[in-house]
């Protein structure tokens, strides 16, 4: 079978890969029909975090269960299916406690023995934890695009709107207009907030923005960005930061917004961050909260609202391509030609 | 008048004033008939913060109003009135969105030409915003002793479990066996917390912690106590943490012992607390929050509880002194030979 395997920074070919088979009685084999290039594999494509040469790639597919072994008890064979983009086993206290993005036992995909997502099957570790399930007269058409969303972005925008504690009625700052972004965008929405601001110098993805929810658009940098958030929010700063970039300018950016008493939802993963002096802190009274999101228990909880279609992220998808075309399609993102590319097979 | 004077690290003497009076139309002056001695005023007393020599100190106090600048509209003249520990307009942006403790044209007692809460009188600046009336019929006897701890312990501990989020059935723990973590420990149980973990190695403070609502004492310290809060917690540590001391020890209790997902909660005045790297808590998912409490907020909020007697931190009054004997009440808490104490005029 063919999977995208990594080479080296800029270098992703499509391969010939062993085909998985189920190993242990709680795995799943997954015939992937989408996926998608994440911001995330981006930071090995390139060359900032390290990656084994010859691993599989990719983490946020879905597809029909072609397996099962004799221990998974909810999923069948011919199911359609949605991964969680971390695995976890879905038993262990932390994902008792719902937290399954800090699994004792997980892991991510495309290391470690596993397989990534970009390829034409997966095999599924604890796959009645890590599958949800879309009802089949669902699993089609133009619904496709949302659902395969839900994967990752969707869930990671809304974990940082979480994280900041956006309510009914708060103003809401997001820092990163990819796809993570816009979805942390439409998450705000969702969860009530009255004014989103976005900061974005990207016309058409201020636009999918507006799109999403978006009050007020800050095309500006540094100083300049501060000056008008701060304007537009009663010279205070906002209630809420979704920070959906991970670097050190990001979060100079998070912390320059913020109003006193607020919140920082982070979920960009970061890379040279500062460190946070807590004695600086004290009479600010901002909250920090973050990390990756657990998507495990946030596919079902979205699930619903995509299928009737009130949640839907699907203008985050600005090309698709196949397989063979994967290299052109980390091409895209990492150019900023497309803000998140889908893998139809 | 009379009032207590810092005169450098283990020196308080109780000297005469300048009688204040009123400079603003919206000051009011208040007789102080009730003040505390607070953790944080040991910070200075201990010659580990700066203080000006010469400066009136203290800032926890109630009393009744004498007198009344013509811009005050809420308090009157003989009102039983109950201050908040750190001062601001209730005008400004940051006091709108309901965080006066980081009040833009805010400060603290004792500094900047305002008097400290340790002296026959004080002069309070916005006085409808800093102070609460207490219905005169219920400003006299046992209630005293929990009526001043609204001024800024109880109003402390709380902010610690708001800012944790505490909530019904959630597991806690609380660091710091002083008037503050043990007002922690009442406001866990207010708000419903399943299970509530003290760390102390203090007798009598664990016996006042059981009463507030104390499910398991853990008296060990470093690695012993981390593992023992794990066993009491299905190897996860605790929902949320209440940081009550501000120390390097103490931010590391608190790391060691939270559960992943969980929240930080932290009130303790920062004393070279370690830096936090956010890059190696993508996996974790810990949340951090906390600060200067709004008491003119939560005072308010909880006193109709205290008046009710459904809410009674008085038991952290461990000594009452009159101002005379200001210099043993210090030496007092400073030796941990008491948990609080109350200053009677």
């Amino acid at each position: 079978m063919k999977a995208a395997v990594f080479y080296g920074p800029h270098d992703i070919r499509v391969n010939d890969v062993p085909t998985p088979h189920v190993q242990s009685p709680k795995d799943a084999i997954v015939k992937v029909k989408y996926a998608c290039i994440c911001g995330s594999d981006l930071w090995s494509y390139r060359g900032i975090s390290s990656r084994k040469i010859g691993s599989r790639i990719g983490h946020e597919f879905m597809g029909i269960v072609e397996y099962v072994g004799r221990g998974v008890a909810k999923i069948k064979k011919g199911d359609f299916v949605i991964a969680a983009f971390s695995r976890s086993d879905g038993t262990c206290p932390e994902c008792m406690a719902g937290i399954p993005s800090s699994c004792r036992n997980g892991g991510y995909w495309g290391v470690d023995g596993f397989d990534g997502g970009q390829g034409e099957k997966v095999r599924v570790a604890n796959a009645d934890n890590m599958l949800t399930v879309v009802p089949k007269s669902k699993a089609k058409g133009k619904l496709m695009k949302a659902l395969i969303a839900l994967t990752d972005v969707m869930c990671t925008g809304h974990h940082a709107a979480v994280c900041a504690d956006v309510t009914k009625g708060k103003t809401v700052a997001v820092i990163g207009d990819g796809a993570v972004g816009l979805c942390a965008v439409l998450a705000s929405r969702r969860l009530g907030a009255k004014q989103i601001i976005l900061l974005s110098t990207h016309k058409y993805r201020a636009k999918i923005g507006r799109k999403f929810g978006v009050t007020d658009i800050v095309d500006a940098r540094g100083n300049e960005a501060f000056k008008k958030v701060r304007k537009l929010t009663n010279d205070t700063g906002v209630d809420c930061v979704l920070e959906c970039v991970g670097t050190k300018e990001s979060w100079e950016t998070a912390f320059a917004i913020v109003r006193k008493g607020g919140r920082i939802g982070w979920v960009g993963v970061p890379h040279d961050v500062p460190s946070i002096n807590i004695s600086e802190m004290f009479s600010e009274n901002i909250g920090i909260m973050g990390g990756r999101a657990p998507s495990a228990t946030y596919i079902p909880q979205l699930l619903p609202e995509v299928l009737s279609g009130k949640l839907d992220p699907s203008p985050v998808f600005t090309k698709t391509i196949n397989l063979s075309q994967i290299a052109e399609g980390y091409e895209a993102m990492d150019k900023r030609k497309s803000i998140k590319v889908l893998i139809k097979f």
